[in-house]
């Protein structure tokens, strides 16, 4: 009998190190374009080998001999630790070509990219070898199939932020195992990750871009990351790959289970979710406001207008954060609705990042009805979902969800500011990395970068980018004493 | 039989008739000073004749046979009532002198005195007529007296945002009723109120100030409030009468129910209030650290330093507002410490606003049980308050708080912004009339004022000062549909 109280370290060792393999396979992809662009292929060739030979060696030493129980608290060290350890492998390549010096900044744009945020340290983009501008938008793709099985599957087994919602649709996921979820969830969602990036690399390839642009752009989006390989982002294309990308960006800050029904021709859960509905809404709203404000503010021209609009507010609230226009020169009343848009995020279920639409709106009906229940607190009044009953239990997480955001927002304005930041730029660089988006407004607006932050803003920025990422609690109960206490 | 659906109007209008009678009656103890110092008496005696007059006169008509129940939905609409007709009514002095010629600014004035909020449209203070002066700071200390029985018997009575906690020790409160409630705690509470304003009057006028700038002081000093006299606020008096402020803020910053115990000598209440600890804390951290900064950064000298950090301090975590000092010339690492102290607020069952210390010392404990929770999801982990158990039902009540809370304060900021005002005026202009504090940052920063605002801003901040000092929920269900609909 094992002892249930030991964490049980080997099963968490053992699938890092199958992580440690997977990742040095990624790496080998990006050969072929160090060999078509003349580039070294000894910088992605040795970190694929050191890389593979750290987790083949791990993986025999363990063997076949060990443990195979998987409970909570092995699950939320394997979700902490994985970004972790994939992100100190990940800045080899960077280190290894030179093309980043810093071991710091090498780890901020690796987490960065992991993290599906897109905030960079980079001053020129289009200096960088072609081969390590791929493993760049790489991390992206790795880390948006990341996010996929962590929130379908294995947050709902942790039980963490009303994730359960959206998943309680979905036949055939076993609730109380680990690795069939994880398995089950990779085979149904990764094949629709798969497909949506290579439509996207087609119709990139079909305009302007070449191949390589299409393929780094395609990861980009559908990662909802945000690096680009060009210093102007998204501004260096023209309308036809912008609208691809915007459409993109949309598929992918959806819910993927809604892909899926949408995929098995089970349109009408696509149209009645309440969540994408509220997606759109917010989209179109946001987007005439702007467009309406451009046309009479900027004097733009009406397509221009509604393209910069469209853009940038679906690029914000997917958490993307590709750039075609610097939103902070526009007049505050239009940025403002921009910024606002920082703090409603993507999705559930979809590689966005943020606090989500579906907390917001459980929470909004919640604090509508809690007025209600003030008039009438003998009567039992439920917050409905997809006109299904919402439990108690999963407002109240979404609640302490909601309140442990906002406490760690506070607190990195907080910290920024005691570094020395203004108010603008702490506010903008907190918001930008705890949601995942990249740019925020002021010293890290649109068209600025972290490449002036401190050595330990950075470190303090990839936290926030893991914090956000993560969904707070699984990084928060790791840190916590009661987790380590038995 | 009286049908329970129908909103009994007629108490709601007697108990108006009944304060407007009681708004004259203070508006009478003004003309002393206008005698005193020449001035016409004209202004406040037409007005107390007119308040009274009308308020006798619905009185009479309404006679005494009229149904005497009073049920949760007339007490929503008499607190709300309340504060709107006073503050209708409290213009008259100011329009009737010609201190004030707009009525949208008499009203501004008038709802941010009796919310107790301190924000001022007048340019000029010292150019208006002493007794007009007087009537100002009359309003803030009507508004700490109706602030104190609102908040310890008529929202506990409600059930709203966790305020059954602070009065569940104080014996003798009935329940269910809410007219002997109001009785016990006025007779309780006013006395106390009384005392110290009495007491800070005697002090002040044994320093520098004269009688008039006693009375007036105090009045704003004891509900929190923070009008002056003085185009200079505070800084306008020397040290000993600054050291006297400060100490009376920290007493009105304090639960009313531990001045209670603490004349009836039961020490130990105090002592181990954990709000009154951790209100005490953030004093003495806040001080220490803005003390410091002061010596290093603005060679202020450290008796100086000290006086402005702990002045500075208390009077914005108590949601005072008096000033002493421009903290918004300070570095910003400075003023974004006394900056976060506003949305902190001060202690329940004070005259203070703001979302108050046991709101936030509630939701850390759940927060940090919650990770506890996600480990241990068979346990259950019950938050505690002064050693007792506090149900699921406050804790559920006093995140909704917060949540509709952040909701108006983003609402306010974006609604500020789209008049056109700047990022941290928005942001400042809405926290202190939300939080009724007063003075914010950028252009209603310490040394400006709100005179600048469209009337339209005006007529909004209002409504911010009105909804804060209400604790939301008051205003929110009155306006609600579902309020009305029976």
């Amino acid at each position: 009998m094992p002892n249930k109280n030991l964490i049980n370290w080997t099963i968490i060792v053992r699938v890092l190190s199958f992580l440690l393999i997977m990742e040095a396979g990624f790496m080998l992809t990006g050969l072929p374009f160090a060999w078509f662009y003349d580039e070294s292929l000894y910088p992605l060739l040795l970190s694929a080998l050191f890389t593979g030979a750290i987790g083949l060696i791990v993986l025999l030493r363990i063997g076949k001999n060990y443990k195979k129980n998987i409970g909570k608290r092995e699950g939320y060290l394997i979700v902490a630790l994985t970004w972790i350890v994939i992100s100190f492998f990940g800045t080899l390549p960077f280190l290894l070509s030179g093309a980043i010096s810093s071991f710091t900044d090498a780890f901020f744009e690796t987490m960065s990219g992991l993290t599906t945020t897109g905030a960079s340290i980079l001053n020129d983009i289009e200096s960088m070898p072609r081969n390590i501008l791929y493993w760049r938008s790489m991390t992206h793709w790795i880390g948006g199939m990341g996010i996929i099985v962590l929130t379908v599957a294995i947050l709902p087994f942790l039980g963490i932020g009303g994730m359960q919602l959206m998943v309680a649709e979905m036949p055939g996921l076993q609730p109380d195992k680990l690795h069939p979820r994880i398995t089950a969830t990779a085979k149904r969602f990764w094949g629709i990750y798969v497909i949506f990036t290579v439509a996207e690399v087609l119709l990139l390839w079909l305009g302007e871009m070449d191949f390589f642009d299409s393929v780094n752009h395609s990861f980009a989006t559908m990662a909802t990351g945000g690096f680009s390989t060009r210093n102007n982002s998204i501004a260096a294309f023209g309308a036809y790959s912008q609208y691809v990308i915007i459409l993109f960006m949309i598929f992918a800050g959806t819910n993927f289970t809604l892909h899926y029904h949408a995929l098995h021709r089970q349109f009408s859960k696509v149209r009645h979710n309440q969540e994408f509905r509220v997606y759109l809404a917010i989209i179109a709203v946001a987007t005439v406001y702007v467009t309406v404000n451009l046309v009479f503010f900027m004097d733009l021209g009406l397509e221009k207008s509604f393209r910069e609009a469209l853009f940038t507010t679906v690029s914000i609230l997917t958490t993307t954060g590709f750039v075609t226009a610097d939103y902070f020169v526009w007049p505050y009343f239009i940025w403002i609705f921009i910024f606002s848009l920082m703090f409603v995020g993507g999705s559930a279920g979809s590689t966005g990042g943020g606090i989500k639409i579906v907390r917001h709106l459980l929470l909004i009906k919640n604090s509508w009805l809690e007025l209600k229940r003030a008039i009438h607190p003998q009567a039992i009044i439920p917050v409905k979902y997809n006109h299904k009953t919402v439990s108690k239990e999963i407002i109240f997480n979404v609640m302490a969800f909601f309140l442990i955001y906002v406490l760690s927002f506070a607190s990195g304005v907080f910290v920024l500011a005691l570094i020395g930041l203004d108010f603008e730029t702490s506010i903008g660089a907190t918001i930008a990395t705890l949601g995942n988006i990249g740019p925020g407004i002021a010293g890290v607006g649109p068209v600025e970068n972290y490449a002036f932050f401190t050595p330990f803003a950075k470190w303090f920025l990839s936290f926030l980018m893991l914090l956000g990422r993560l969904e707070l609690f699984t990084v928060l109960i790791v840190l916590s004493p009661a987790f380590w206490r038995h």
